[in-house]
């Protein structure tokens, strides 16, 4: 495509084409989308960008993002302090959030274990979760890692440095998804279901 | 989720979502995506989207994006200037240019005739079109507008615009796409395939 090179929009494609999950044809989708914003879209569109990036850090307690000092959920009086629910990434804690049905803080690792990748435990906020646990106030810690096996591996390892201290950890539960079929559920999800079955 | 509503987060969750294709789930990812993003690639990013709404504007000549006065293809001497093809966006002059068979100029109307959507003729490019044909330069002009209600009315609206003036007016062939299953192929594609056989 030598004929229409034009390198500003050859720049911007390549920005969204690094984004995750777009494509060439995607990423440039949305640069002509761009490019048919108004002036005083675009600059919104460019200053939302450098906002966030700018505004946005991680709290102080749990490691999500926040543009405070606190996150709402660690500074919000309502919270039940005794439970941590830990999560691989802010989306995680935001899934479990909209559940409505957690009532407890969080806290983000911001990723996995994964060695192949390069990531071990110190590349994660596992020391500012030893943080939280000063003081007795938190009897239990929830297990919210992927099931994955980096998601396992990071679940076992915390287990086995906090179970020491004296706190409870749970692990949220394996099983067939709500609304699926059992048909098309792979052979451990089943194993697992089968392994928690419960009392009706 | 007023738990973690971060106001500059979700500016930029809103910016990504307006975007076509996108929805909320991935605009979400996108603006994670932009906050993992080091600061130096975070503004080259905002800047990229200021700079390509900058410095591109429409070719004098053919109306398609260029950060120059003319486009490449308009300024190049190796292009048959006897035949323009004319299509309704920059993308497809895009898709026909990667095809590398065609080598003569383009004319893009930046949409199509659409009274629904209320763009009338005069909403498109087409007085710079006829500003084209002023002398006899011209011979062709191929209509590759979208095989749609709306493409086939703008390609039928400058033939009988057009014709007066003594130029050849063609249009893309209909028929089953290469590749394609004859079995999905809708009952219009088909006649239309029929309807313009080819002796073999």
């Amino acid at each position: 495509m030598s004929g229409y090179n034009v390198a500003p929009l050859e720049n911007l494609v390549d920005k969204f084409e690094k984004m995750p999950g777009i494509g060439y044809k995607t990423a440039q989708r949305l640069a002509y989308y761009v490019l048919n914003l108004s002036k005083t879209e675009a600059d919104s569109f460019a200053q939302a960008i450098t906002d966030a990036h700018e505004k946005i850090h991680y709290c102080k307690v749990c490691c999500n993002f926040t543009d405070q000092e606190l996150c709402p959920v660690c500074k919000s009086e309502k919270r039940d302090k005794s439970t941590i629910c830990v999560v691989e990434t802010p989306r995680d804690a935001m899934a479990l959030e909209n559940t409505n049905e957690y009532k407890g803080l969080y806290h983000v690792l911001h990723g996995a274990i994964s060695p192949l990748n390069n990531i071990g435990p110190d590349n994660l906020t596992i020391k500012e979760l030893l943080n939280r646990l000063g003081d007795d106030s938190v009897s239990e810690i929830i297990m919210a890692t992927n099931p994955t096996i980096e998601g396992d591996a990071t679940a076992m390892y915390l287990s086995k440095l906090l179970k020491p201290m004296g706190v409870k950890i749970t692990r949220l539960a394996y099983g067939i998804p709500v609304g699926g079929d059992l048909e098309y559920a792979d052979q451990v999800t089943l194993a697992r279901a089968l392994e928690g079955r419960n009392e009706l």
